[in-house]
């Protein structure tokens, strides 16, 4: 069995070298053997439903299939070149272990739809696995943003000091993020669990196989309604490798902050030594690689989203080879985020923030100017344009007296306006004032934020 | 008004040339106006509801609004550099229009909450311009499918002849890829349609904002729940984008299918004069244009998905100006989507099959062989292997003989198997009964394909 | 003329509204008449010396072509939706003009090879362009080199500060990564300067086209030798969207750096008013909007290389309509590069140093930790490792005292090491001191850095 | 030495176990080791010219090097997590075979410019390997052209037969696009070609290294100017990646014509069995898998450039740990192009070419009909404009007669123009002389590519 292709019957000549080391596979698609072996279960439940075989052979046929599973997960099969793919060192093995019964498990079966079948379990699997992940840090965050909900940081615009937040509501804001990854996730997850088994190389099969049972078998609500669609379309990957890079969109912003926050010039978080690394050169520092390396995995995922979106253009339907190599794209995908999720999960959760940095920013960017216009704005019924300017001059004056508009000597404030002095100015220009003005629904002010939070942790809940 | 920018206070140069050409938008965002004006209105409710203006300011403000929507509409609005964008062109000619009053507008906004829900509103709109194109080509694609249901035609793998497909069945394959393509849209639409008025430039606004009351009017049913989130996250637009994408994939498909059928090579299709073109120098040809041109437009379309990826990576929180080319991608992406949606549809309406020369395919591609190899199995008891066996010899006589399944000499035939012979043999080997014989449920046969024919249309009716 | 197709022989139905619109492309490619008017003057030329035209037709063709170029340059052509592109308005255009002798022009020649030609040339005539605007910015930044010679700033790896460095040496290093972008724009220019006139619609004409005149009247020195190569590849346009890829990724770099360097938190570097903008709700925000369009510019241009990798990925030989729209993606290309290294230019120019705050960072971050390492190792032979250990120590007593280097108390010191005293000390940590001691060829010492300035000059000059 | 990482000194956690994961890079920089002891061999001949180690202390490090890249050659180096990188491995290992002398060769160079150097040599090795491929490309595609020079093929423009063309024309178009593609690594080459050790972590080293000596060593002409720029710019590794993607493009286009080629449609080539599978279910099948895969590998290919564009996008200077996963791009990339080079080689020798099917398609195609109306105007002095319009009638009456421009009965051809008659027009028509009168150099005529093989010939060996 092993000495010859299970194709072999037209072929005068040995396959040349070339075609076997370009048509391999097994070097990537070997993980998706539990995937094979479950959906191979599943189909011999069919057979057995419309009588292809017999309970005996039934038994026989799972039994078998379940010790190479074990086999394989105890790294006991050894892969063989000339057996290509996963698919068919699982059908030779079985061959060998219970013979022509064996056989008979690719009836009513083709390579397409097999194949299509299990890459689609492996991404509902994978997509459960990263939803976990992802839970893990919004969990991460939550717990983050309640321990640091009295500290106020600077919120930026053009990476400039814009106006005060309450640190929970920056942690809170990936929060989110991560929930509509989640939802995207899902969504991709229903648009990959469907049943394709049925649909043969292309036409569907010579059988009346019993579809209901084996998507009820292996799990699934939906059973595709066309078996050319079924097994050429690759809509499923491309949102599984949409959501990756949405995420890691996400993941690398968040990335670029935590390496931004550690610089000495911020100086707002430290990141915990076992997370970062020092220079054989320079002892003295501190890396935010593991926020690095994760910037750079977003680079990654993109261009495996790259690859398939490129590999796809203009493939005549059904089945091609060209899509052999999707496999490659789903598993270092996968690999990738699932480290990036959990990278940036310890990051959160081992970084210590240090306020009096953020508020040594928030004096220096004259965070609360607005505030400082809206109260002339609103207490002093100044016209907001004017207000606006007013407080625009007297910015101009801290800038060319090297002072903020905390400490700027009052003469030259109220050389400015009159209104520029006294309780009164110091309340206007309060950082944590300021951050609670802003009471509207999905502000910074602190029952907002307490609101936020328990929204948050009702939806993880759900 | 038009002659300081709105945020002139604290600038003493006048703005560089380079500032205002590389920072202006106003060429591709005056496509907002509607969404703006209608954003203002919801806007200008509820300042009227909190007080900051009072009934005759806001009858005011809406009727003045609703003349600007007319005037861009009619082409009257002249558009200038130094008014940079449509928001400033807007609210530049509400000051003209309505004095002081109109300055009231932009209390408790900031631009970048404005901006943000016109582009989120401009992506609701387009996604139920889409959906509608969208519906329309599968009504196409199922009229068509009812039309060609007699028709038997190849189905491919590897571009070469697998089995005899019914032609209903490749274009309905395509009905169900449009399907996913919807329900993307329909999830991006979830993402779009929320309401982030109310966040002003990142920490919320310092007024008690009546978010509920905009909501309501601009029948958004999603409030924002982190402000900081909603001024700088894209991912409404990366969804569009990749639903884009997605759906011009499938495009690009069919298109190359458009585009092979029509070669005289296949000819199996003609299209009308009217989507077609000749060439200048050759007299005889009818170049398949519209196919190429949709073709070629995934490209232009997984590059514009390109750019906004590209852009966000890294992009710390919350506003940074490199966001405002994303409505360039945007802009370009509908366009595009718009008219390849009609081009297919235009084409698929339009094309007139040969069933003869698909015909001719199917024999010479021996469509039919692995029907008779299961023939062997089923009828004869004939292990699939080796049945398997006999029909790859039994083809390789055919290609050295130069002729197909059909037209080879019996004598010929039954020197490799006694049961190639008489009735059994033909009917074997019959691509109608070949397709007929795939009658599970998504497979070419016929009745499968009414049944799918009727589960099409429900599912556009839903 | 105007009213019919060139290609209309053959068609009996009216063209329809959907290929108009979607095969139209004077609304892009208008750009190009320059360069089809002098590719048609040169293939006049060719003409006459073969023999097509007379000497008289020769002149009256010329002298019509030179009138429309000026007709469209003082924007007097009207464009039609039914006249298609640039080239089918020239051609209506000059038969308008000059009657029958104007149709003799399309002799020997295909739309294929002419519209290559033009965007070949189009192409070449960009890349000087862009050379002109990337040597203006390499003369700002060796300016720029010069006058902050003497400037002391934090270099960095993971930006976290690492050794001191002269400014000279910061703004060189884009100095050198512009030259290489100058040479693979100059290797693209070779792929693209090559005359392809006289390749027909693909298979060459039947004409004894004279290729050498056409290429000395066009200033070509290589013809292309193979002619369905000419008319299909794209690869001049490839590289040169690569190349302006590659450019914008420096000058994403650049950005990022004066967007990072204009924060409150680093305030390395200010921005002149005229080139940045204020906020409308802020007044004292100087925002680097200029930078961040830059940077997110970056994103378009791979974007248009992603487009045509895309949309050339598995087209068939030769000509396909796919291609009609790459110039959609020079063109824009060509304009995002050229405002961005105008923007970047200006930027450099315009920015002031602010040489305590770099100081600032070069103490708080350790900046020469590593020297005091090597002073160990040098002056005082101590194992490598062991230095680095002591220092190491120092460092984190630092970090406990808050303080930096500079100002430790000795007493702390020379609790970890006895070497850390004296005079000796201060000259081992001496930021300029450091900067001076990597005076290998590249380093940042004084007299490498004049060095590199003359070398820099050198090569602006060549 | 194994125990305890080289940073080790300021670290008082463990690395945690995420760092080690995320961190470690020797899964794939392994096969860096050739590269790195190369480098670090000509380091010590500068460490020995500068006085840092004698001449006894080289010669040790110089074997044991050698050793271990022995070792490593054999397999007999075992990977180990928490040395990270093949660097580190090679390093401990020197320390452990000769002990102090091995930790003085880290002196005078940095993990930055060491690692950078490296990724250079593998570069320019890749390169060469590559070059050898395209050569041996080339060399197939002179021998296949020159083998069937007198085969008259169809060349296509939108896939429409357009005109007869010379099958060696048709394989010499992509000899010179493969000219092109290894100009284009030649390019990349001369790029990657530099020395950068010296750069130490990003502003140069404190000795007075001889950069000279290393760049001899090392066999490269260049030497950094600038050791910030020569530590974080990739642009090597960019214009490697693109090559790749330009070569990739155009082995994507002559796959589809493989594919197409192949098709029981097309029927032009067939290829050997040892190139080509079956199917498990479809005996008959020949399926072109090494063309798809190809065709497929291109996405994967743009992908990996996709990926270190967007990595590098927006990444301040100088080294980030970001950069630590380019060699994934690399190395994959490398592999894809060299296997993908390979089997377009052995499919352009293997593949046997039809003509008779070609003529087919060039009949059924009207390939000839331009030569028509050109001999209406050249020899009937016919306007062209109307000569097209009389063969586009001609054309009009075969197609409703099913017939060619060969077999139409004359009755019906003189019914629209009296010269379609006689020998003239079967001359008129003839394939072969339609080839031969595209006789300007680069055409198709016969003489025309005898100098395009003699050219093709002369460039491969320069």
């Amino acid at each position: 069995m092993s000495e010859k292709k299970l194709w072999g019957g037209r072929f005068n000549e040995k396959a040349s070298s070339i075609m076997e080391r370009i048509g391999e596979s097994i070097s990537f698609d070997h993980k998706l053997f539990k995937q094979d072996i479950k959906g191979s279960k599943a189909h011999a439940k069919n057979l057995l439903s419309i009588g292809i075989i017999n309970e005996d052979e039934f038994q026989k046929m799972v039994q078998a299939l379940s010790e190479i599973e074990l086999e394989i997960q105890n790294g006991e099969m050894e892969y063989r070149l000339e057996l290509e793919d996963i698919h068919m060192h699982i059908e030779a093995r079985l061959t060998e272990k219970i013979g022509e019964i064996g056989k008979k498990l690719h009836t009513a079966r083709s390579r397409n739809d097999q194949v299509a079948q299990d890459v689609r379990l492996y991404i509902s699997d994978s997509i459960n696995q990263i939803e976990e992940s992802i839970h893990k840090l919004q969990s991460a965050l939550i717990e983050k943003a309640e321990s640091v909900i009295d500290i106020i940081m600077p919120g930026y615009t053009h990476l400039q000091v814009a106006q005060p937040i309450r640190a929970s509501q920056y942690f809170l804001s990936y929060f989110w993020a991560l929930k509509r990854d989640k939802e995207l996730f899902q969504f991709a997850k229903k648009t990959t669990d469907v049943l394709v088994l049925g649909s043969g190389a292309l036409a569907g099969v010579n059988y009346l196989t019993n579809r209901e049972l084996i998507a009820n078998e292996l799990n699934l609500e939906k059973i595709s309604e066309n078996s050319i669609d079924a097994v050429s379309q690759r809509d499923h990957l491309l949102q599984y490798l949409f959501a990756c890079s949405q995420t890691l969109i996400h993941l690398s912003r968040i990335s670029e902050e935590i390496i931004l926050y550690s610089s000495v010039e911020f100086s707002f978080i430290s990141l915990p030594d076992s997370l970062t690394t020092g220079s054989s050169i320079m002892p003295q520092k501190k890396n935010p690689d593991i926020a690095e390396l994760i910037r750079g995995k977003s680079g990654r995922v993109i261009g495996n989203l790259n690859h398939i979106l490129t590999l796809l253009k203009g493939l005549p339907l059904a089945y091609n080879r060209d899509l052999q190599e999707d496999k490659v794209a789903l598993f270092d995908s996968e690999k990738q985020i699932l480290i990036s999720l959990e990278g940036i999960t310890e990051l959160v959760k081992g970084m210590k923030l240090h306020p009096e940095n953020m508020q040594r920013s928030l004096a220096n960017g004259f965070a609360t100017a607005t505030d400082l216009a809206d109260y002339l704005v609103n207490q002093k019924q100044i016209p907001f344009r004017i207000a606006h300017e007013l407080v625009g001059n007297l910015v101009q004056e801290c800038v060319r007296n090297k002072s903020t508009l905390f400490d700027i000597p009052e003469k030259l404030r109220t050389s400015i306006s009159e209104y520029f002095i006294g309780e009164e100015y110091f309340h206007a220009i309060s950082l944590e004032l300021s951050a609670d003005k802003k009471n509207v629904f999905g502000g910074t002010e602190k029952n907002r934020q307490l609101e936020q939070i328990s929204l948050a942790k009702k939806s993880l809940t759900e």
